[in-house]
């Protein structure tokens, strides 16, 4: 299998917030092991026990990194429980989570060159051995990462490759009747922008597109400032999905949207007016 | 006009929250080009769409850093519509922000040393051509931001040198019949403490002063420690301006105060005392 | 006394938050004296003017990180007020805290090794001198931790050893007649989880532990998986303390408990429904 070729950096992407220092003590477990690590923060204020979003972010992140850069997303609801930790390879970095939906978005695009399910059995090698029940993220991700970023574990070390991951929690997109497309909502950022689970590509092939959300049908437009403050557009944002926002305002506060809401898109124009009628 | 020296340190200013990876990503960008870049972050919760309140904390800020620090400022509401990038130079570091008032409040107060106005034409002999709509803190701050603190391109090589900068937004301090002082609340912190744009030097030439906001009068102390618990009291921050705050409380919910609000403050003391009467 | 041996490692724990640059400043401030400084975010949402609630964490935190490491807390509502600053000796590592009961949940455990008082007379020898009334953080604690940090000074060249530390705010855990044990919820992290000042030890010293809290009788499980969605539980947490949880929901929010709520923890079991009856 692919060999990952660690450059040091190591990203960091949790429920875990600032109010406690649980990332924090994350990065001294790596730095006792590794003292010459780098950290990126991605996001610590991920929906507590979502793992699809954080990894929906994840997906769209990598291609910003560079080669060798190890991500760890602990985003673990089922903690202590029975559930694989997983490796995967794609793009030239290693993406260590648990298998518990959060790389779904990454391996539904089939950006996934190769996966590792972590065999426990292997993890005392490596002077892991002292786990409690509910913080993994210290006690199992964070060894393991420094160990990985710093170059002296492959992931074939760690467990077998395997080729199934679970993707539970991640939407679908449909095709409609109308030769539309429906989606979800599978994140809201802080602005309160509405981002779907559509791709850029299956939007552009419709001719002339109209959003429908929420009972409204909205335009598609190429940013925020094309249309008067408070009104919302859809648009295809900056990591390639449909998207509704609202011109300086929030669109999930004014249409009441929240993660999970369905989303279509549908060809509009002078043939749609027609059908319509 | 004066060179650029970079020392390697980037910080960030964003309104960009931890929910979603966009820091995260515009560091991944810049050590994609620049691997040995060091960051800090300085604040990613500025009240979103309040470019001033972050210019008014970074130009507060600038002088604790050291010479050759880049800051880039990215709190932009006009993302993806005509607005021009900026650097300014002062106290021998430089700041890269979007040009919609947000360094108004460094440029007031006479700290600029230079000004340039960035070239979109210039943008592509640095490799940033795949601009998106809505994330100019990823395709095009951070790419420059990685050359300029990499010291492989200086301002200058950016565009051209300028005098005017957008001030909007920045509301002036303006002298009153009484002797006093009117201004602003530009900032409310996170204990609720409520920050103004009168400068320390014209509060200290006042005889005895006395801070007038939202219907109180209230004195002038040193510190939040020489009142009781809950009372309310003005005082000359650490950034050398004009503070009301309420011991161990929130002075802008206690008032019902937000940013905008009026403030001012008149000589007091025996005189004042004659006047009123 | 036992020399620090700094590793150029410091940690910082505030309440300032990511909405000013406060954080930031103080990194800048330290970086301006020791460019070669790395820093970890420990926390910076804890609970505004609650000393003992960082010292709680920190206490906690501090076995995970590699000796030399510099923690400096700043969460100081007598800020400008007459206090002292200490630091203390643990674990290889040094802390750099008010005098405020911070570091009390770390002394009582007698993890302490030794304690210094820092002698407001030597700070202008290493260039502190320059002290506003209001942040300390960046005009005491970030210039004596860049000199800790960086091997330029050590703890007794900045004042003297003492013995006594303030403990005020950190509760006390009583023993029960029934041979129980009561303590009291000194955290709520971000999950809504209760935590408590009742050490595992103690609980795991009693048969068939039942948490008592809010009027409930819980039984102790090893892990939040173990009892459906919304149910009830105590544990033992990763930090080694009695914690009261509610799987995949907030147990802070459905009790309605805050910090400084009791809690008890009884033998349980057979003998105890012979009592009971």
């Amino acid at each position: 299998m692919a060999v990952f070729r660690a450059n040091g950096l190591v990203t960091l992407t949790t429920d875990f917030g600032w109010r406690e220092p649980f990332v924090g003590i994350m990065k001294g477990v790596m730095l006792a092991r590794s003292p010459h690590l780098r950290f990126v923060d991605m996001a610590h204020e991920v929906s507590a026990f979502q793992p699809v979003e954080a990894g929906f972010w994840m997906s769209r992140a990598l291609r910003y990194f560079p080669a060798g850069t190890l991500h760890v997303a602990v985003v673990d609801p089922g903690v202590g429980t029975p559930r694989d930790l997983v490796i995967a390879l794609a793009n030239e970095q290693a993406l260590l989570a648990p298998d518990n939906g959060l790389l779904a978005p990454l391996a539904v695009r089939g950006r996934v060159d190769a996966l590792v399910r972590i065999n426990p059995a292997r993890l005392v090698q490596y002077g892991v051995t002292d786990i409690s029940a509910t913080f993994h993220g210290r006690d199992v991700f964070a060894p393991l990462a420094a160990e990985l970023a710093a170059g002296r574990c492959q992931p074939a070390d760690l467990g077998d490759e395997v080729t199934a991951l679970n993707t539970e929690g991640w939407p679908p997109v449909t095709a409609r009747v109308d030769g539309g497309i429906s989606g979800v909502i599978v994140a809201i950022d802080r602005f309160g922008n509405l981002i779907s689970n559509v791709e850029a590509a299956a939007v552009m092939a419709l001719s002339d597109p109209i959003v429908h959300i929420a009972g409204m049908r909205l335009p598609l437009r190429r940013t925020y400032g094309e249309v008067e403050k408070g009104e919302y557009l859809g648009l295809i944002n900056s990591f390639e999905v449909l998207e509704v926002a609202r011109a300086r305002g929030s669109a999930a506060q004014g249409l009441s949207v929240a993660i999970g809401a369905p989303i279509s898109v549908v060809p509009g124009g002078l043939a749609a007016q027609f059908r319509r009628s």
